[in-house]
């Protein structure tokens, strides 16, 4: 039973990241796994909301969105629904959560981050792509704050972790890493998995929508969830060295 | 270092299952961990949405929410300020799906169940409890549906599995179960389980909002909430064969 | 003609009202009018809103709601529907009204009192019922105040009147108190009735969708209802005095 | 004590009603109660909303509107804030209700009458001034029905009644027929009594938001608006009859 | 080829402003081109909002809006679907724009005035009319607020130019000045004209959405349109010097 | 006085039309003026609108937005505000006004058209960028529908004139063709031309928010316009036929 791109199961698609793909943004990263391509934006304000004010602490949240022809067929804006839907939200906390868990907020001092997801090209994955390119827009604006004299602690104490994430999920029986969209909707076990650089779990959430899953599926799942997120690591490395 | 209530790590709040709570819905319970109160109600109608048309196959949606002093205290109502919170939809999206897994839909026939989770008290946990009670209010709504002669196939077919769910959560290291509101604000991680009678994951989210976590704690974690679950088999079991 | 549970024409259901029923307001009372199940709780906060601040004066505003499925059929979410609907809206105008009438609000001091009457259970009188219940909320809510030395005067000052609240109506050209369901979609004429312990009058509000009314009719629904004020101021009376 | 006015206490203002102020809808009239200036139109369309076809009984629904600097200050557009208040909802409630009590609903057959009372100009009684007027904008509608043969009865039967509104209130002791703003926002108790032609009572709703009432107080206002309802209901009879 | 009133190509409806035809504003206009009524009025607050605060600099904002029948058949309100539209959203920058141009802002001072046009009834040309009104009406605003001794220069400083404006369009080849709806909808080119007192354009929005235009038919439109501005401005001076 | 990228004042910035940017759409072009970068799709769905059906009409609609950091600053998203902004709504309908006015929708039968154009980066002249680009996306798309042999006429037929757009403006009092965002901000006239590929006018919007103008500035800015609009249509023509 071969991938529909002919991966190994344990393969991950071509993984691009590709910084200052905006000029604006203070972090701005094109991600691309495959065909799934998402722009992340890091902006950078001065100041935390008022709830955070002389905490000495910083703030980070995320929005993450779909262009309406990101996918196969149209979706409405939401904008013009009126309302942000629930698998958006999910999306948006998912990423703000998991880069708040990797920034030491100390460090960072009282300034915001806003990290905007937005989807140009939808093919799976899309919500751990964009943990992927947001944890490097947000490195770059990280070093940016730092260059105008506002950072509390050196860059390297606000990134005191790396993060990246990937999708695992279970068809027709076989575990699989970072499911395409044709592989994602025939999914029995789907399972996104976020790890830091060194391995750790950030969050890990496993649905099975059309099956349920034992113990021995979802340790092959973490495994080959684990496995993906450290060669994630090490391209986001790559990146920010380059 | 003891508990709030000085339950071993591993011992569920005292939990119950009041059937037929309110007299209106098909289903209705009021499910109780400790002083976590919700009230989850299965409303039955023939048809289902226009999508789905002709497929022979039923429907089930869940809609969670808090009254606004649930809490120590008062969140705006949704209603007033015109939009469901991202939190909101998260869960309800759970819920639902959790729900949907574990039911035949072919064997429901056309139907549409409506669950709905009110959290008259919270007290931690509102979302474990809200699918271990909705899935006692389904199956007395799906008994309901079969004395119309309405079912296309037969009761426990529809309900061929039963659902529960727990939360789990490290604090100050120690793997605990069935956190409530004050070990809730405190864990370092904290993570949902999603069982199956038959002990079968249907759903896993952790989450390490303080902090990271490895293998052996997600391990510990799992261990704990798979026994949870199968307890609270037991507790649907009885009350559902009152 | 005999009435669908054979009260006297002028006799109320069973009332009931059961405090602290749930933990965390600082006022919360369960109210029964038979089958009619509203959950009353009052929330304190310190301090007033910004339009009248520095008057010395306290604030009380009410939110009314029901649950979906505490009616015979389901309602949909107003917070999905992403607005608050009409007959929601002016039954919590009435609410606040009728408590703020009620009360010494120089004697509350800048306190606000937040008054939420949320519907379990709808069988009829749903808004007589809340506002009977939220006056023994607000009773305990000035003591929780009084208790934590913030009220500018004596409790026995601030809860200077009593108020309650019951439907009347007429059916088949008989008047009749404290309508159920059943009755209140086949009433001619409907009318709520809010009085004070000592039997004035806070608010009269008779429609006659079905029909119109004259002076005897409306005379006869006025001596039904300021009896059943009175009833209920005793039981008010009691319930505070337990 | 004397009115701002120099009325009586049981004199109505100025009443002036102008049939069809503006040229487009089936039935248009400016209503002025002194300085009160409402505009009420009558837009008829063929059929009924579907939750009504096949019943044979025709529809009304009322939309009641402030422009924004109707009054002393100006208040931001409901279309801008993005909802409609509780206080517009409560009178555009009140305004339909009162409408269709005096409709023969299958005398109009399955026609559907939507009323707008839009507040050009506000000093007091805005929705008695709507009641009032909308009456006649309704009985111009029902006669262009008429006129092109679509009304299932007679005109005279869809009209069985007619209906008018006024204001009474206390003020410093003494009931006053038909407050203006400036004697509104002073009175102890405030009551909208609504009748119809031959003196019946439509509604009747008493607020005493200052102080509470007694039923001498009660019998008083109800007296001045029966008085004051029939000389509106002569003022539109003698404008129907222009 | 002749008009529907039998104008001549190049012939304005007749215009009429009425001053103080609201008594609560500023600035009251009722502005008729031909059947075509609008409600304009000027309300004067002290200050400008937040971020324009220390500036020294007025501010001004307008609001368009139609009746729900001004127009042949009844459009639903903005209020109750939640939103305002596009058109609506367009109109009222046009309007706001068109009068700021014309206002020496640093003359007005820290006061804001806001606009708003209603319109009565529609018969094409509504926001034209909507300017040309308004423009009035920000005068009388103007000089109130001198007379209040709040003017941060003299009234005739900050009303340095006048503007009107007008419709113009091709039909049937034909250009015409100032159309009706009846023309407006068959128009296969339709222009506004916004104008200052002494023949500056302000604004040019030409559209084509039935057909394109060349720049000899451009420049006829133009024509019309600045003779068209020329006779409402010294209507506007008549009006003003009453 | 030199212009920030030291043009001519009658040349263009670089223009590139890029199609095919996604896979996913009908039509898809990424367009770019300078740095200004728009994605502009065009999704085709067989059928049209409700109140068209049967008309043989085809239709066409466009959606245009920015994302939160295509500018130098962080936008809040429409979605998240609930609603679309005056200035979205009004370039959403000039898109698809112009887009009209270019299509024989009698040719292109009963399919409806979706235009999305979202800026990925801004700096100036983006909705007539946006234009430009979407004609490119529309042309794509028909040719679909034609190679689906879902098309009433040949494609040239429907596509029977070429549209595209250019923004120009004065700028210390010397006219500019395509100005980029630091001209934008301080032009004191600012017009866009939308011109089809033989020179006709579709649409034009001149406006002069920081001062007015007179017919010889109108006259050279339509010159301008008109030149940059000829220029356009030769790229747009290379495009289409590589």
């Amino acid at each position: 039973m071969s991938r529909p791109d002919d991966r190994a199961p344990d393969q991950l698609r071509p993984v691009s990241l590709t910084r200052n793909w905006t000029t604006h943004p203070e972090g701005s990263v094109l991600v691309e796994f495959g065909q799934t391509r998402v722009l992340c934006t890091a902006s950078v304000t001065e100041g935390v909301p008022r709830w955070r004010k002389g905490s000495g602490l910083g703030w980070l949240t995320a929005e993450y969105s779909m262009l309406p022809r990101a996918t196969t067929t149209r979706n409405d804006r939401e904008s013009v629904r009126g309302k942000v839907g629930g698998r958006t939200h999910e999306i948006s906390r998912l990423i703000g959560r998991s880069l708040r868990t990797c920034l030491d907020l100390k460090a960072l001092g009282e300034n915001s981050i806003v990290i905007d997801c937005d989807v140009l090209q939808a093919d799976g994955g899309t919500r751990t792509a964009a943990i992927t390119g947001a944890f490097v827009a947000v490195a770059d604006a990280v070093h940016w704050i730092a260059a105008q004299k506002k950072l509390a602690g050196r860059p390297e104490q606000v990134l005191h972790r790396s993060v990246a994430a990937v999708s695992v999920g279970v068809i027709g029986g076989q575990p699989r890493l970072d499911l395409c969209y044709e592989e994602d909707v025939v999914a029995d076990v789907d399972m996104n998995v976020v790890c830091t650089g060194t391995g750790d779990f950030v969050e890990v959430q496993g649905t099975g929508e059309q099956d349920v899953f034992d113990r021995a599926q979802l340790n092959a799942l973490l495994d080959l969830g684990v496995a993906g997120c450290a060669e994630l690591a090490k391209i986001q490395q790559l990146a920010l060295s380059a």
